[in-house]
Order: C-alpha cells, then sequence, then structure tokens
C-alpha cells in the first residue's frame, strides 16, 4: 500500500493526515493555525508528525496552503492571511528536513483536485469549484487536470463584475468576491436592516431568509445575481460540465441555487449552458485528501 | 509535401487556400461570403475548389469559422451573423461529399492556433488571443493547445463586467463586448460630440487620438479601462505569459495598450501579472493559415 501526508493548511486549523491513494485516512492530527504561524515551528511540527507516522513509510507529502504559491517551484508569493510568509521557498526547505518529495498547491485547486477525483465531479472532464466563505475561492479542472500555469491559478474570485466596485482584499476594486463573500453579505444585510437588526453569521442569513424575512431574502437575490452573471461569463469560457460548491455559505445552496440557475440561462451562452449542472461538494475532507492526491499524481508522473 | 485545405469563414469574405503544414500558402482564393449564403452554394463551391487543386492530394480541410460550434461533431450550433446555419451537421455532410477529412472550429479558435504556432505567441505555452472588431472575439491557449470543451469555447467576448450594463448582440447584458465592440465605440464617441461630429470608423477616432482630440482621447480612455479590468480578470485566471491583440481596432494598439497595461497593473494579482506581455497579433493570413494547422494537428492525432 502506498501512503501520502496530506496537508490541509486553513487559516484556522491545520489538518494533517496519512492517506492511501484512494482516499482512506488512516492517522489525522489537527493544529491551532496561530500555534503554527511561526516558519521554524510549522516545519519542526511537520517534522514530528512525519516521524510519529514513520511506519507508513510515507511516498510524499501534498500541501494545500491559502495563498498564492509558483506551484512548479513550489514556492510561496505569498498568504493573504498569514503574514511573515512572503517569497519563501517552502518546497526546497521542507524536502530537505523531511526528506520526502513535497507539493504544494493553493487550498482551492487542491480542494478541486479531491472532489473531481473522488466526490461530486468523479464523473466528469470540465468543472468550476468554488469554495463560498469569507472569500471566494476557486478552481477548474479541464480535460481532467486542474488549470494552472506556473502560479497557483485560477484565481477566480478576483475576476472583476463591475468597472469599479467595492475595494477588495486583494487590492483591486470590483472582484466577484465583493459581492459574494461573507463579510460582504453581513454588511448587506445590517445595512438592509438600517442597523435595527445584525447577523453575526451568514448561517443566520439563511435562516431567516427560510423564515421567509424580507431583507434576509435581498441578500441572497443579490447573492444569486451577482454569482449567476459571473458563472455564465467562466461557463461561456470553460462550456464546464458541473460547478461544484464548497465552504461555509454553501450550506444556503437551497436558497441560492434556483436563483443562480435563472440568471446563467439568461446571461450565459445556450450551446455552453445547456449541459451544466449545479451540484454541492461531497467529500467531508476535501483538504487532507486532495493534498494527499497532488503528492501521489506528482510523484506518479 | 503533406497539404491542408484552410478556409477563412468571414462574415464578408470566404478565404480558401492550400497550405503546407509550415503555413506556406501554394493557390488561394476569395469568396463573397453573401454569394455563398446558401448552405448548397456553399458546398458546391467547396467541391469545385477542392476539384481544382487536386494536383496537391490534400490530407484534409480545415474550417474557421464565424460561430458556435460543437468542435467534436464539427457541428453548427449556430452563426450569430449568418442566418440559415442553425444546428447543422457541416462536418458529416462535407466529408461524405469532399471524401476528406474535415474539422471545423471557431474563427477567433483557429486564429489563436495560428499565431501560436506561427506568429506572435509561438515562444509561450499559455496565451490569450483577442479579435478587436465589430464583437471581442478571444481565445486561449494553454498548456501549447486551444482551451476548448465539446463547444467551441471560450467565448471570452461574453464574459460580463457589469451586473446590468447594456444589452449584447448574444442577447445577455453587460458583456465586455458591450464596453469595447466597434459599434459601441462609434456610439460612445458620437454622444461625447454631443451629435457634432460623428466617425463612422473606429480609425477615425484613433486618428483623431492621436492629434490630441479630448473626446477620441476619452473613448481611448475608457475602452482601456473596460479591456484593462477584463484582461486582469483573465490574467487571474490563466497566469498568461502573453496577450495577443489582433482586428481591425487592434490598430489604435499604440494608444491603449500603455493606458491597458496601468490598469492591469492595478487589478491583477502581481504573481500573475509580472510575467505577462501585450503584443499585437503578427501573420497576414492567420485565418487560413490556422485553419491548416486545424486539420493537420487533428489528422496528426
Amino acid at each position: 500500500m502506498k501512503t501520502f501526508l496530506g496537508i490541509d493548511w486553513g487559516g484556522t486549523y491545520i489538518k494533517a493526515a496519512v492517506l492511501d491513494s484512494k482516499g482512506k485516512i488512516y492517522n489525522k492530527k489537527v493544529f491551532a493555525s496561530e500555534e503554527l504561524r511561526e516558519k521554524k515551528v510549522f516545519i519542526r511540527t511537520l517534522k514530528n508528525f512525519v516521524a510519529s507516522v514513520q511506519k507508513f513509510k510515507l511516498k510524499g507529502i501534498g500541501i494545500g496552503a491559502p495563498g498564492i504559491i509558483n506551484i512548479r517551484r513550489g514556492f510561496i508569493y505569498y498568504l493573504p492571511n498569514i503574514p511573515g510568509w512572503k517569497n519563501f521557498p517552502l518546497k526546497t526547505i521542507l524536502e530537505k528536513e523531511l526528506k520526502l518529495p513535497v507539493f504544494i498547491d493553493n487550498d482551492a485547486n487542491v480542494f478541486a483536485l479531491a472532489e473531481a477525483r473522488l466526490g461530486a465531479a468523479k464523473d466528469v472532464e470540465r468543472a468550476i469549484f468554488l469554495t463560498l466563505g469569507t472569500g471566494l475561492g476557486g478552481a477548474v479542472i479541464f480535460n481532467g487536470r486542474i488549470l494552472e500555469g506556473e502560479v497557483s491559478a485560477s484565481e477566480v474570485g478576483h475576476v472583476p463584475l463591475s468597472i469599479d466596485g467595492k475595494l477588495c482584499g486583494c487590492g483591486a476594486k470590483g472582484c466577484i468576491e465583493t459581492f459574494v463573500g461573507n463579510r460582504y453579505l453581513l454588511e448587506r444585510y445590517t445595512h438592509l436592516k438600517s442597523n435595527k437588526g445584525k447577523a453575526s453569521e451568514v448561517k443566520e442569513i439563511f435562516e431567516r431568509a427560510q423564515a421567509g424575512e424580507p431583507e434576509a431574502l435581498i441578500v441572497w437575490k443579490e447573492f444569486s445575481v451577482a454569482l449567476g452573471k459571473f458563472l455564465a461569463g467562466m461557463i461561456n469560457i470553460f462550456n464546464p460540465q458541473k460547478i461544484v460548491f464548497g465552504g461555509g455559505v454553501s450550506k444556503a445552496f437551497s436558497i441560492f441555487k434556483p436563483l443562480v440557475w435563472q440568471v446563467i440561462k439568461k446571461q450565459a451562452m445556450w450551446p455552453q449552458a445547456k449541459g451544466v449542472k449545479l451540484v454541492r461538494a461531497k467529500l467531508k475532507n476535501a483538504g487532507v485528501i486532495g493534498a494527499a492526491l497532488l503528492a501521489k499524481e506528482n510523484i506518479g508522473k
């Protein structure tokens, strides 16, 4: 049996697991990201974990990192929410320390890889994956492979949907993320309630919309118009067979799916749109599974 | 020597040429599109041309068609500017009539193929190609291959850049085409001149901008903001090494290039944008060359 270490590096938790090539988990550990913020601690912790699972004779390590990566060199350009990791050659350093091949990609790509091989999109060649959360992460599987250049493209959350628009975390204006990101939905809801009622989580806006509250329904309506328009563009470019929704905000799928579909039908070109299905992500541990698959598929090359 | 028939099917002219695999033209004929509007006449004319170049012993035929194609089946969904060709199995019919393998793709993809193999982008793996004309045609070369699904994606001209925006020829609203298409530039110019001066061609707006006319400069400024924003999104998705501009409006390249670049620098993520070059298309007969290459590369499979 060949095993791989998959690391799902998130803003809150870092999950590390030993998996086989079918995505079965043999050993898993969760760390608080805050505690591994320092590079030295991060590397030492990984080293200890690898030593503790020595009996599995790991073939390699895959990492899904929350940022912009040079995937060929395993080099971190930057991690938007974790300062101190700018321009860091993580692959080179880890391979030296751990004596194992290491592969690093963007977390959205790694999530997409898991869902494409073992989850919601395992039966198709072309799919778009969105992680709806604080930001909008995204990835594309095209002809069965992650679409990426030298940099961990595709940063689909930073496609503009407006000539001006709100300032985005990336420094640009009017990115689709500023229409559908968690933070913007909460802000919009507070504004619509004229400060006479807040929501601290998107889940609440979802529940209130289910109960028929007009302001909550407006938030999802606007969210769906923006997401539908954006997806129409992606459909016109990629002619995908599926669009897979993951991330916390995708819990509201039952509310936004029919609305998004209506917008796509109007906005996308019909030969491109006719076959596409909107579905929810399936896997529970997509992060570690995708990271292990990243190692497996790269070693197989 | 292996030769192929390349057909560049445009709204005004249909060009047919015999080429070798290096893009050298041996025999060329130009037809008025209007005269070949009828399917029967189109097919008969092609048949006669193929008979007239019999001595070349053609290996196959490639066609760049102005519309939405199912590339696997060589099936025309529709041609926006040529009525009467909806849902037509052109490949099947031509192969029966001409006794030669026939391959059909969208004209923008065929143009991109020519420029990628023999023109402005022959040294790179990833490039975006735009044909700036009445509409905005586009294509993507990714890892050396045309990016396309089952349908002749990528219809990049129909990526929305606005939540609402102007009605586009495709039936949707706010597509990037409605910001940079020929027709919209002329309309905008007339509006800015308060109907006290018109331009009948985009070339005039270019010349007046070169002469320093304020209204003409505004047209190019707005054009560049929209094009730059749109391209920033494409750069964030595809991490291209080059963006190649073709089509009539690209004659104004010297005016819009620096403006577009300024917008890209602000809007795109720097790891994706740092290597990209904006260049003009190079080939004179990209349409027939690309069509011949389409046949060559598909027969080689």
